[in-house]
């Protein structure tokens, strides 16, 4: 029942532990489990076969590789799990797979950090030859309210979590029947970026949406909208005018709505905000742009492109480094014709192997060779034959008896940051209190419904906190919270918000002392004049 | 593409604005998803068939129903998810479905109130006759650790994070292969409850884990240990003496070590502490007992057994009133020879089944008739003849190649309880900081590495918090904390304390005020001595 090999576990060790024991094995160490990476390490598995002086390690966030193209299938259910992932140690039998986030690498050290496992202790491993291929990530900071408020789509939790909210987004719209405004965004499902990751995704969201609401009861499927926007004038920059033009002819026949010559400039929990400031109201809105580099490979000290690519020679090694080498998206790399590769999987599967065999002909002191690959041609639209076929007799796809499941995933999450636009509404009177709130940027004001209209009580501004009454009392809530300029808030669940104000000292009573400082009239007594 | 059901939409509106309304159907109401209550819908469907003036909601937690007898397989992934599961709505053409949790129920107002959804108000539905169906829960309240370290199998979630656990366990064992207290610790696996439930999933735990341990290099077959955990001298209280034997004997063959006459105490996250104050080392602790009536039921003022079960008459009606129906596992439901009856689903349709026949009676004004079901006799183990046959022969059973895909479920949690044994370590000197502590409860002493031994720095009780200077300074741990005397902490973690210091007004002020009041001396200076 062992594995035959034996002697893996002293290997794995702590570098730091077990760096002067003699008889160690050498090794290549690859950082990341997509194409790149995995394609690199099968091909090292294959040359450095029955060599007992070499071991293999990849380190991978996840302990499976995904099939990157059919990912937006799995938004609909039109595919298996399993036709999209494979557990990497199935892929990978002479390869140690280590399933931890990559911290840091000491270039000079030559070693490598795993982010802590279930004990807070750092992990170092050591490399002889290093591979980088941890890819690209989609890194919303600097657009406001979209790390908190939009998806992104990169991974499998990505279109399982989509999958989820627009299944969750349909549950709800068939029980709030009675408000018009939440129903609208419930119904709303907006992608932004019309590549080929956003049209992918667009297509099958449109295609699993109109699907299943047939099975609401409560739902018109004429309310449904599904809407991506791009900021170009056409979509799929990638394929030729003609395909582009027939592409777009295929959503909109389908019913998605395209947005074009616009970009999404901010999201809330409510709405998509766009370029020229119009707001689509929904609650499940996606972003595959914009793509940036790893944060591992932005903290790296070696040679990078403006854009943050890693700089390589023409035999895949990164500049100026003897033993280390970079490919997939995280890195730029100069094709025959001196145009940088695209950031296709067959362009990272022809590196991996141009990499593998340049790394064990620099162990064995062999000549390196260049990358040359030239492209198979003008990429097809992948996925869009099948798309294509069913599209003219407007056949709906076969939707199993469990497409319709939506896994609660995750629990409650704790504090977070929350982003509104002037004129959106935090609270209203008269709800229920859920949460306790932090004003870190922006105005809002405090309103009470007096008479037939609303009264302005006070407006609060940064490291002011509200909504705290509610949860302190129990009671809904006594006014309505509005944005007045655009603000980031800490939001607080009640249950976190109740151990914490329990527990720490002082919490609850800096709380009341805020309270007490913002002069907010009891309920009971005549609300203030508006100032 | 809309629903021939148009009129469905108004039905649903929220009762308090439309309760007086004229031409409004009737309905009955079910709460609960399991078979009790889904079964009850689909027969009122075929009763009320074509009736245009009644109606029939169902509430339920998830939008699907489950096969709970084959909940078990979703831990080895012997059986697909489309096996286990169907969508309700495929289940129930002409049934509304509400997916919501039921908040509370008015049983003077005859309405039902559900937890709110995206915003927080409340969601009122009306009834005519409300079917009680919601089942038990697992309620580990009062058991020391266990809300926190146990994980419960009830529904589909906790199976597929008992799954997710047992994976990510021998990911991170294979990776510690330096540390053989944690090593230990993720390489055992405890279910305690020795009926049903209980020896399903150790079974199948114990079949999943060993295959897919093979192909991590770095684990031995022989240091994994799955243990089962019961409270009497014989497994299976529920069937036959020689069938328990038999269950037994399985179990051990295929490696289970079954400790009997122990019931599960208390639970830390590193171990699972037994009733005579043993404690087995583990990550992975799953605990099938002990079941509790529905929190919902129980805060219904109807008449109910000792332990908590409501009391129906013969026609499964609630005692003393007319239009409240109970079944399923909430009920205590006394069969034809007066015993109540076990809670199984063979019990539960053909409830349903009777249930319904007497709405429909009550409605119309017919006579009820009597629940007289005396079982299909004595209960064969479920799925064990599959088990059975395997079993002689060894054969494993095929793994998929996804099999051993192991998704991130939800994200970063916020503050939660942990449970500390006497003995245990909080954080060792010299690990990195990665949360926060608050001492509820107990004793803990402060040490420091000093010459070979450790150093008692000083002693922490209620109210005191510690382990605050490493994510103050991001340095690592300065001391070490072990529990003197059983406690209970609330612990936030970094990323949440920090964004809760640098926000809310007072907190980062009153941890400084803590830890100058503790006296600790700083890091530079020679600590004290021992006292």
């Amino acid at each position: 029942m062992t594995t035959p090999d034996v002697t893996a576990g002293a290997a794995g060790r702590n570098a730091g532990a077990n760096e002067e024991r003699g008889g160690m094995k050498k090794r290549v160490v690859v950082v990341g489990g997509g194409f790149a990476g995995v394609y690199a390490a099968q091909a090292l598995e294959r040359k450095l076969r029955g060599r007992d002086d070499w071991e293999i390690l990849l380190f991978s966030r996840d302990n499976y590789f995904v099939f990157q193209p059919m990912l937006p299938e799995v938004i609909s259910g039109t595919i298996g799990l399993t036709d999209v992932v494979s557990p990497l140690r199935r892929l990978l039998r002479r390869t140690h797979v280590v399933v931890r986030d990559v911290e840091s690498i000491d270039v000079a050290a030559r070693t490598i950090t795993a982010a802590p496992g279930f004990r807070p202790h750092a992990h170092v491993e050591r490399y002889d030859h290093l591979v980088l291929a941890p890819g690209t990530v989609t890194d919303f900071r600097g657009l406001p309210g979209l790390p908190e408020h939009a998806l992104p789509f990169k991974n499998l939790a990505d279109a399982l979590d989509l999958r989820a909210r627009a299944i969750r987004a349909l549950e709800e719209a068939d029980v709030e029947d009675d408000d018009p405004v939440l129903r609208k965004q419930l119904l709303t499902f907006v992608v932004a970026g019309g590549g080929f990751s956003g049209v992918e995704v667009v297509a099958e969201l449109n295609d699993f949406v109109r699907n299943v609401a047939r099975l609401y009861r409560r739902i018109d499927q004429r309310d449904i909208r599904v809407v991506l926007v791009h900021g170009q004038s056409e979509i799929l920059p990638e394929v030729s005018p003609k395909l582009r033009a027939f592409a777009a002819r295929i959503l909109r026949r389908r019913g998605v709505e395209l947005v074009l010559n616009q970009r999404l400039k901010a999201a809330t929990a409510e709405a998509a905000i766009l370029s020229d400031g119009t707001a689509i109201p929904t609650r499940t809105l996606v972003s595959t742009i914009p793509s940036s580099p790893h944060p591992l490979v932005d903290a790296l000290p070696l040679p990078k492109t403006k854009n943050g690519r890693l700089i390589v020679d023409g035999h895949l090694r990164v500049s100026g480094h003897d033993n280390i080498w970079a490919l997939g998206d995280c890195a730029s790399i100069p094709t025959a014709d001196g145009a940088p590769c695209p950031p296709t999987a067959q362009h990272a599967t022809r590196q991996a192997q141009v990499a593998a065999d340049n790394i064990v002909a620099a162990i064995d002191g062999g000549s390196l060779r260049a990358f040359d690959f030239k492209g198979l041609g003008k990429m097809k639209l992948p996925g869009w034959g099948r798309r294509i076929k069913v599209a003219s007799s407007w056949t709906l796809d076969l939707i199993l008896p469990t497409e319709l499941i939506q896994l609660r995933l995750g629990g409650t999450a704790g504090a977070t940051h929350e982003y509104f636009e002037p004129g959106q509404t935090v609270f209203n009177e008269g709800e229920l209190g859920d949460r306790v709130y932090i004003l870190l940027s922006g105005r809002a004001e405090v309103l009470r419904r007096r008479g037939g209209g609303e009264q302005l009580l006070t407006t609060l501004g940064p490291g002011e906190c509200f909504g705290e009454m509610a949860l302190l009392d129990s009671a809904p809530r006594n006014a309505t919270v509005r944005c007045v300029e655009a603000m980031t808030v800490l939001s607080i669940p009640k249950r976190e918000f109740g151990l914490l104000a329990a527990n720490v000292p002082g919490l609850r009573a800096s709380f009341e002392q805020v309270m007490a400082r913002r002069g907010l009239p009891p309920v009971a007594e005549p609300p203030a004049p508006p100032s």
